[in-house]
């Protein structure tokens, strides 16, 4: 059976999404209340930050990524998965800073610099970067594992990757958007993260298994639809900017409109976007191939991404 | 013979100090020139930083560590260099930013906010800290040993270390110091990543003799000279910004008293702070003694530190 064509009502996926949520959330409040000498206004800021009702697709493709290679999610994809999140929270903290993007409202709740200062949100970024990597290399036994896991979760967020994005896209604004500048933009600034999260579960996957990443087609594949559903996705965000209120985002609506940034709807209009959000599922799919069934839950999400920008 | 009783003139230790100082330029060159899909306005703010002329302490104290432990430094100790260098130059890039300390001079040229803008400061501070941790994991052929390493460098710099520091320093501005304000300060702030850049420096040595730090008083000694080494530096620094001129420092003097800092001087005066550096360099020259005269070049640069503030 292809899920594909025959997908769950979407309060099933929701389901299935919001079980990893739950997963992920408690092990972020974990791994926090674990340090036990953080200094006390960061953790305030931290857990603030960590808190805020956010989606956690990032880290729920982790933990499903891992199930499709493996049969079952584990400890090593929980805490990659937790280091996801808090390399994506920290993002969002710094991208929000007056000097940056300079917005109010993040997942619903007043932006960290808003809630706790400018000094507080940019220490509380750097902290949570920092504990990140401090998980994985602490947390994860086996350290082969680890050092691997750690390389791909560094390059995808470094200045190759999603700080190569935000530079991007700070320079994008108010210059003539085309769709080679959007492509570079939304690859490095997104993409690349959910490529690193779907590489991220296949590896912890593989050490489930025994495997020492012997079986690069496995993780090409996934490498391959973490890619093309993180573009997917950045262009259903944009979509959502210009048709959804700021209470349906939890986050100022308009605000790339305002800001004259670099978006699809903005240079290729919300027709051609749909259009190229589709193709983008469609290819997501179609690399999964190798996996047949057992990776209908991706498939899903392929599909709920469509779904959220209609 | 004790060389801690006859040190060597300023210039040979100087010397010294130099040769380690461009081993450590040239690996830094070397890797960022690895890193071949930076953004381009990035890679020059990076290069920027980390070429404005540092006096590179704690990464020659890592050198100068593995040497004590292994006869001579190796490749590793030459990686773990660089990455605490890359971590030390973000945290003068995020501390110097408007909203931190505000400083407008840095190793005496412009801070990078200053050359470069803040956005661009706040990713490349963001982009340093990643790529320390990516050169780690990916540089280093034992992934124990990587693991062990990140896992010190992420615990010294992040939200229980100099991160701690530098949200407390910020907060004691124009409150009433106390001493043990004072030391919660400048432990976290600086202390801690001496301390880590000793026992690093420890950690590959160790590693070169084919040891697996199973010799806990050999770390221990070195974390121990590392931590008195680093409030003995912060102190001296204190002393420099009331004493020296902007030019001598490189960056703007007087600036601690101007923001009402927490400092040494300004909480027990310039004589007991001179007192309480010549202490510490003791002690951290005691805590040498396992290692008999292997150790000197370590006690030379006590000695170097109390010269430094005179």
């Amino acid at each position: 059976m292809n899920m594909s064509s025959t997908p769950p009502a979407g309060s099933d996926f929701d389901a299935l999404l919001n079980a990893k949520l739950r997963i992920v959330n408690r092990q972020l409040e974990l791994l926090l209340s674990e340090q036990k000498e953080i200094q006390e206004d960061l953790r305030a800021a931290l857990a603030y930050t960590l808190s805020a009702p956010g989606k956690r697709i990032r880290s729920a493709l982790v933990l499903w990524c891992c199930e499709v290679v493996a049969g079952q999610d584990n400890h090593e994809a929980r805490i990659a998965a937790a280091a996801i999140e808090m390399v994506h929270t920290y993002s969002l903290i710094h991208d929000d800073l007056p000097a940056m993007d300079d917005d109010d409202l993040r997942r619903g709740w007043p932006t960290c610099h808003k809630a706790f200062g400018e000094a507080t949100a940019i220490l509380a970024g750097d902290a949570l970067l920092t504990l990140a990597f401090e998980v994985l290399a602490s947390k994860i036994a086996d350290a082969h594992l680890a050092t691997e896991l750690i390389t791909q979760l560094a390059r995808a967020a470094g200045a190759a990757g999603m700080i190569a994005g935000q530079m991007a896209d700070l320079q994008a604004e108010h210059a003539a958007g085309s769709v080679e500048l959007l492509e570079y933009i939304h690859t490095n600034k997104t993409a690349k993260m959910f490529r690193c999260a779907a590489v991220m579960g296949g590896l912890c996957g593989q050490a489930e298994l025994g495997q020492r990443w012997g079986e690069p087609p496995q993780l090409d594949a996934l490498a391959r639809y973490g890619l093309k559903i993180g573009l997917g996705f950045q262009i259903a965000d944009d979509i959502l900017d210009v048709s959804a209120s700021s209470e349906q985002l939890g986050k100022t609506a308009g605000k790339d409109v305002q800001a004259a940034k670099c978006t699809y709807p903005a240079v290729v209009g919300i027709e051609k976007s749909q259009q190229l959000e589709r193709q983008l599922a469609q290819e997501a799919i179609d690399a999964l191939q190798p996996f047949g069934e057992r990776a209908d839950i991706l498939r899903h999400l392929a599909d709920a991404l469509l779904q959220r920008s209609r």
